[in-house]
């Protein structure tokens, strides 16, 4: 594997950002969906980051997005809002209703919202982080497409359904949780596929219900937990109760599977999405001195004997690799970069130079 | 083993009330603690049950608790309270700030409540399932004393951090997920210990650091999710900022070692409750109709080749319990029968007679 060649990241969010409204998607949706996949690709996620563009692109050829959704607010209870998105791409609903839940949050300490008619948002992270860096914890809950048996079960029956947390941290980067309940998320299985990487054990089951490590013969993926699988079950559980029956869309195992991405038809996603104002409940200053205590102390607690590196938070990876990349550019490997010159050269859109240093092996 | 001798649960949980009385906390914290730890009998979770009475007292006896707390709730701001305990025993605190949750859900869609200056709680499951019973999605979150290490961290860092929900279903009962965020919660290693069973793998290391299933050599609890366990680690972070930050209550770090139990200061223990009304979101019939719809699935689905049983949803091992136990009544083992019996002679309160069918083996 040679070093991949970097790129700018502002240059790439404009180069994906032109593809979509290339797309034929209206602007909101364009610069939605590109600044969503560059926080993938700016935090290191880069499963779930530039990566994404054609999946994406696919949905809004095939018809499954709406290229001009006009996406409604309908406060319903006074904590409580649902955005119907009218089929938008996943990302411009997910954004509005982040935007709706802080707002509520503000007025009301608590703000709740519940989206309807999306599709897939890919990383939930970028959304609750885009709270904590205006001052709110922020949460995500969607459902996906089945993909994760059951504790003890056959068949692929919750999505991946991603829990993404965020909370501010005074003069840091935010405190950033963003998980699949699954014990790796799709997107990074595909992503090894792409690379010829091999799977961590335990994360998947071939089409014979036998446990694998290699990405390609992976089939159905596994809940998080292991022994204690009922309990990535239960949090899968958790996201599918608010994102289905909490607003009428459809569950994991109802929705079509995104890897053969055929459907011309809407996706009919649900989500949820939740926000707290720190502030509301306790001034501001003790929260603010209490969250960095206990940062303080977990970053300076000591490694396990045989670990590879020191404790971390979450979002503490993600903080290194931006700080990285802001500096150096970001990575792109040789299959992504393929797809990338491809779209460029589609829709005639120049695609950015390479910046000089050439480092990271991805 | 022999089979233990059942006991009627209205009566235990008669005579739990009055030794609780007896040991001087006013009726309220004795009935709410009688009741909480008869939930755990109940339905199945005997290592949060009947057998914590002799914890708790000894809470009460060192001045751990309050013995006539003055419970206050605040609401500061339209969707948020806060309950200051006035250390109340956790039980007590934790009904209190369900109750009011679901109020402010009721009247707001979503009610949030932190608690102030409480100690421990039992079973988180016995809040949420009170606010399912009334038609409320509940969640419980709260931090405890230090037991878990980070990922690849060497001491304990986190407690076990409980996080519990429980979702109405109509003429069912409720979707329940109460666990702990370590892969297993520090009572089952206790209630192992006193049985003499040994523990699942991955569980806990011992004073070395070495992994064990030993119960007696076990020392620091493991994250939930083996080689994932920074998700683990993770949502036992999230249930810390919501537990401590956002409460201005103790870091589980700072929280004194409930196994010694020898702290004569109160606890100063923070939590976190919400509670969402399912019908500020959506048309009750709509998400009755959903949530029908996933269970019934989910209940039907294939077990994988290997499983013990068939795939269950959260809450329905505790349903079996329950069911079993309203009928032939709660067992009671050994080592727990030894000290109720104690406390029956201590504070002279007959103690019930079993019912006669002896079966189960514990």
């Amino acid at each position: 594997m040679s070093a991949s060649p970097r790129y700018e990241a502002g240059k790439l969010q404009t180069f994906v950002e032109q593809v979509f409204l290339a797309s034929g998607v209206n602007r909101p949706s364009a610069e939605a969906a590109a600044r969503s996949l560059l926080h993938g690709s700016r935090v290191g996620l880069d499963s779930h980051g530039i990566r994404l563009i054609s999946y994406h692109l696919s949905t809004i050829t095939k018809g499954e997005v709406n290229r001009n959704p006009v996406l409604t607010i309908q406060k319903v209870s006074p904590s409580v809002s649902v955005v119907d998105a009218d089929d938008a791409i996943g990302h411009l609903a997910c954004y509005t209703a982040m935007e709706e839940a802080t707002r509520l949050a503000a007025e009301q300490g608590v703000g709740a919202v519940t989206i309807k008619k999306m599709s897939n948002i890919g990383a939930a992270g970028a959304y609750v982080l885009w709270a904590a860096e205006r001052g709110f914890i922020g949460l995500v809950a969607v459902n996906v497409d089945a993909l994760v048996s059951l504790f003890d079960g056959k068949d692929a029956f919750h999505g991946t359904n991603p829990l993404a947390v965020s909370a501010p941290v005074p003069g840091q980067r935010p405190w950033l949780l963003d998980m699949a309940t699954s014990a790796v998320p799709i997107n990074k299985i595909l992503f090894y596929r792409s690379l010829g990487l091999p799977l961590p054990a335990g994360a998947a089951v071939d089409a014979m219900g036998q446990p694998t490590t290699d990405a390609n013969a992976a089939c159905t993926l596994q809940p998080l937990g292991g022994e204690q699988g009922y309990k990535g079950a239960g949090l899968a559980g958790l996201i599918e109760i608010l994102s289905a029956p909490l607003t009428g869309m459809s569950l994991s195992a109802e929705l079509h599977q995104v890897p053969e991405a055929t459907a011309s038809a809407p996706r009919n996603m649900g989500g949820f999405v939740l926000a707290l104002n720190p502030s509301s409940f306790i001034e501001l200053d003790k929260y603010n001195s209490i969250i960095t205590r206990y940062l303080d102390t977990l970053r300076s607690s000591r490694p396990a004997a045989g670990a590879s590196g020191k404790p971390m938070a979450p979002g503490d990876r993600e903080w290194e690799h931006e700080a990285d990349r802001i500096v150096n550019g970001i990575p792109i490997d040789a299959s992504t970069l393929s797809a990338l010159t491809f779209l460029a050269e589609q829709y005639s859109i120049p695609f950015p130079d390479p910046v000089g240093r050439k480092q990271e092996l991805v």
